[in-house]
């Protein structure tokens, strides 16, 4: 069985050196967050993911949740990992004091959230959800849904969830049908709703859903749709859960991952309408829902880190006892393990460059997010909302396609094994699959990019954002440095001259722009990811020329920068093409034939 | 449930314009193989495939196969749909008539094993080793073991088995450790394999496994392997089935996918030794096994073809259907099917033109294959021999990966649906995942390309073929065709610059070579990909002009291949760079620290 060891050293390195912690540290109310403080977290979190959460993860695969008569009970051992994951308080580490959380930067929430993912992607889900409820409701419920509500939601006593999607209304929320009519003081909620993640479960004793429906008299589309508060169990005045509430489980998906977490087909009001109480205002639950949607992307684009790390921990290990073939540098006939074959080493390195390239630009968003909550300058806090609004479609959806890819590589490390599933490493494809697509599609991501964030406002942010990478210029003759250098410059000019395209093209031709917003992200990815590893290796340098620290774990940092840019930076050169040419076959296609 | 429909259009488009089925159908002893006869064959296989197989491809994958006390039964239907693929002479279709074969070029086989898999793999697993099988012993059995098995093996009442594999063995066969000791006429077997597809099943009354193993004075390594042919039961001299041998089924694996598929341990020897037979000389195994090995791994790349051909009809039919989000490009607030999309477009498009380019590639291959076996002109058949060797890695690894590719983004474009199990989408995914690993895993193939099929021989019939891409030169003042030609061109200059590369640095560093061996392989394969590509819209144009045939397939034809060269070849750029620096970041690379 696969174990997991959180890459504390890579972790701190990120938090320090690339994503600023000091300065995030320096925000008011987040004067706790000091270096012993976070390294104390993080290794208390790697020891309860190591010891508690991983070695569910693949039981959990194979026994998945049990439904029946509209209850589900979560695989073996879940419970008391919940019990002990709450108990430790972390459920609320990014959250308020004042209702029980550990009031820590979300930067520090991020690599803490790694560590779940890698231990237990379908676990963490849980938590996950939870999350984004406690926002809106800080963010948008009234006092009295918060004091009723946010404590037992932060402590994990009870868990939210989302409810969003319809069968007819996925990505297109305004199809959705579900119905919410006025009742005295709160709401009766009817509907249906799928892919509920957690929507019903035996690890809590009340679940919070949050509903979007329609009021009788709201507007056609995105603009009539309300956000409710569906408790499981109605909450009596003193706190004390009361009756059931007019909702059910109606049956839990066969999904290709994340088998250990239920995902459900939720039944709203089948007899006198389930009671919701209002959160924001009427017609106003979208506008809700996108003051999570940044949180919420950035935590399933660490999904892709977290499981990138794992699958590479795994083939990594696997490559160093695995013995098999000569070395064919070498006249020796004996066999050698895998990891010396020029190949092992490449997809490796491939999976580690990659892994480490999309978590330092996910810990950076994750600053970039505390910047925009609490810096004092007003102008500095706008300035870092901007710059996150650009990197949170690129966070999400170049993080797990580096997810899915990268654990795909890792079934490949380990040969016909890795196609058994007792190997464990077809599981973290499995599970890796599914964040590209739920939290908006990776298409959805990219259109969201290059529409809403660059064509809207004529690339303003991403040309100061281009500006900052033009300012990675190390003088040194270290060749590697210099290498890494060299190719972030062509990924950046050609980074620059498709945004202007793009800026110049949008308003007359939305579809030509749309067919190159996929190779769009990719490459703001690539170029974004490129300046993160040249940092990296420019740093590791002068580490190592200081004759500070780890000196083996800065050597492997500059190698991994060095391939990243060599393999993977490297394809940024064709990128502008790629857009620009895109719609000429794109738009000419209907598949009126096959 | 999707359904597959065989391609027809596509398969006689690319049997007659691109791979030459006229210029194979002119070789002696395939004469038979006119216009009209395969029409006809690719008809019916896809009639069988459509009502019978694909029907089976979702149940047999949840069912799985079951195993208890060495006996294993496949999925319910299995067994009815192997009656009636047998009944229909379908498993003879390359072999020799005189043993009940139907005599057809490997060419139209190829068309034909394409419906198959994408109808169901894990079915057509059971006849590609027989396949393999039929393989070895029309070319090394001996006359007596042809005479007994080699009819019912090619009119499969008889399945075949390969047995290399064991636990310390898989890509490096000079670990085996099977024994083989002399008795009499006979040898006596012991050991255990693993990974034995369709080792042990209900479809036949008899498995005939080909198994090798060392005999007690065999020298070191390689060079001291056998190959033997190992019945379930004995054969008497008439032919009927007689006493059980001494082998069985240990266990079946829990695999990703390909579940309809029993894939087992087997035990050899446990009593008395299993009854074994040589097939070729002692000590020659692994060279036996060579001359089925172009074979199979054109079969197995073809597995990619087939899969990506089936997971592009089930997103197509579904991007056709779902219905979500306004179109951009339009003033009007409803909802339209996915497919008006860019990005979906995008998405379908990638998939279709890759599975074509896969196809085209495949089926060239095939048609060398038969040149290479039957041209009357000696150096027609070396030099069609030498291409095919240099094909072979290419099909078997780049179509592969295409195949997992291309299954990917089907899981995308089905959105949340496309997680679901119940849709398919995911299956042809996790089906598709094997063919990259099994035959030898690509990275095996890429070595094999890289070492011994273009350093040995000095880049000779790389060269060959490039002076043939470069033959295509359309004077056209055709956009489609000029934007073609012009990627094409940047293609193959990067494929000769890395090439002789490759042939001046082998020699004396060979794990520099070797650390850009998977790049080399993705741009030849990427650049003969864009050949097949352009010659296809070549010839599409050409039709159109004449104003001969279906005019919107051969328009779909232009625009996908267009797509391919500004989406898809255009990355071929990068790869003279990618292959030649590769080694400076992997070399160093050691991986004593994460």
């Amino acid at each position: 069985m696969s174990t997991y060891t959180a890459p504390s050293q890579d972790i701190h390195f990120v938090l320090n050196e690339i994503a600023g912690l000091g300065d995030v540290a320096s925000l008011p109310g987040l004067e706790d967050a000091t270096p012993d403080l976070v390294e104390a977290v993080v290794e208390e979190a790697g020891k309860l993911a190591s010891d508690v959460l991983a070695p569910l993860n693949r039981s959990g695969d194979i026994e998945n949740c049990h439904f029946e008569n509209g209850v589900v009970r979560t695989p073996k051992g879940s419970k008391d990992a919940y019990r002990q994951f709450i108990e430790g308080g972390w459920n609320g580490v990014p959250f308020d004091p004042d209702f029980g959380g550990q009031g820590l930067p979300w930067l520090v929430s991020t690599a803490v959230s790694e560590i779940w993912n890698s231990a237990n992607m379908a676990f963490s889900l849980c938590p996950l959800l939870t999350q984004g409820t406690i926002e809106l409701l800080t963010t948008h419920g009234s006092e009295e849904l918060q004091t009723t509500f946010l404590e037992k939601l932060i402590s994990g006593e009870w868990n939210g969830t989302m409810n969003l999607t319809e069968p007819q209304a996925g990505t297109d929320l305004a199809r959705i049908k579900s119905r919410a009519v006025r009742d005295g003081d709160h709401y009766r909620i009817s509907g249906q709703k799928i892919f509920i993640t957690y929507g019903e479960h035996d690890l809590t004793d009340n679940i919070i859903h949050m509903v979007l429906a329609r009021l009788p008299d709201a507007p056609e589309g995105v603009k009539g749709i309300s956000l409710f508060l569906v408790p499981k169990f109605l909450v009596n005045a003193d706190g004390s859960l009361g009756e059931r509430n007019d909702l059910k489980c109606v049956s839990i998906e066969h999904k290709l991952g994340i088998n250990a977490s239920p995902t459900a087909v939720m039944s709203y009001g089948d007899n006198d309408g389930a009671i919701g109480y209002l959160v924001g205002a009427e017609n106003e639950g979208i506008k809700c829902m996108f003051t999570m949607m940044n949180n919420a992307r950035l935590a399933v684009g660490l999904e892709g880190v977290a499981i990138a790390e794992r699958a590479y921990q795994q083939a990594r290990d696997y490559a160093l006892e695995r013995v098999q073939s000569r070395d064919a540098s070498s006249n020796s006939p004996d066999a050698v393990t895998i990891i010396h074959h020029p190949d092992v080493k490449r997809m490796l390195l491939s999976m580690k460059s990659r892994t480490e390239a999309a978590r330092a630009l996910a810990y950076s968003a994750a600053g970039t997010l505390d910047a925009a909550n609490r810096h004092p300058d007003d102008a500095k806090r706008a300035s870092a909302q901007a710059l996150l609004d650009l990197l949170i479609p690129v966070v999400k959806a170049w993080s797990t396609d580096i997810g899915i890819d990268v654990a795909n590589t890792g079934v490949q490390v380990h040969g016909g094994m890795g196609y058994i599933e007792e190997t464990g490493a077809a599981q973290h494809l499995r599970d890796a699959r599914i964040a590209s697509i739920y939290e908006g599609t990776n298409g959805i991501q990219a259109i969201d990019l290059i529409g809403r964030k660059v064509a809207r406002e004529n690339g303003e942010t991403v040309s100061t954002l281009i500006a900052d990478i033009r300012r990675f210029a190390p003088t040194t003759t270290n060749d590697d440095l210099a290498a890494i250098a060299e190719r972030l410059e062509t990924a950046t000019n050609a980074l620059e001259k498709a945004t202007a395209w793009v800026v110049e093209t949008f308003p007359t031709d939305p579809n030509a722009v749309l067919a190159g917003a996929n190779s769009y992200l990719s490459l703001l990815g690539l170029t974004l990811g490129g300046w993160m590893m040249g940092r990296t290796a420019e740093i590791s340098l002068n580490k190592l020329e200081m004759g500070q620290g780890d000196a083996a774990f800065y050597k492997a940092k500059i190698i991994s920068a060095r391939f990243f840019a060599d393999q993977v930076l490297i394809e940024a050169a064709s990128y502008h093409e790629k857009i620009v040419s895109g719609s000429v076959s794109i738009t000419a296609s209907d598949f009126s034939v096959s």
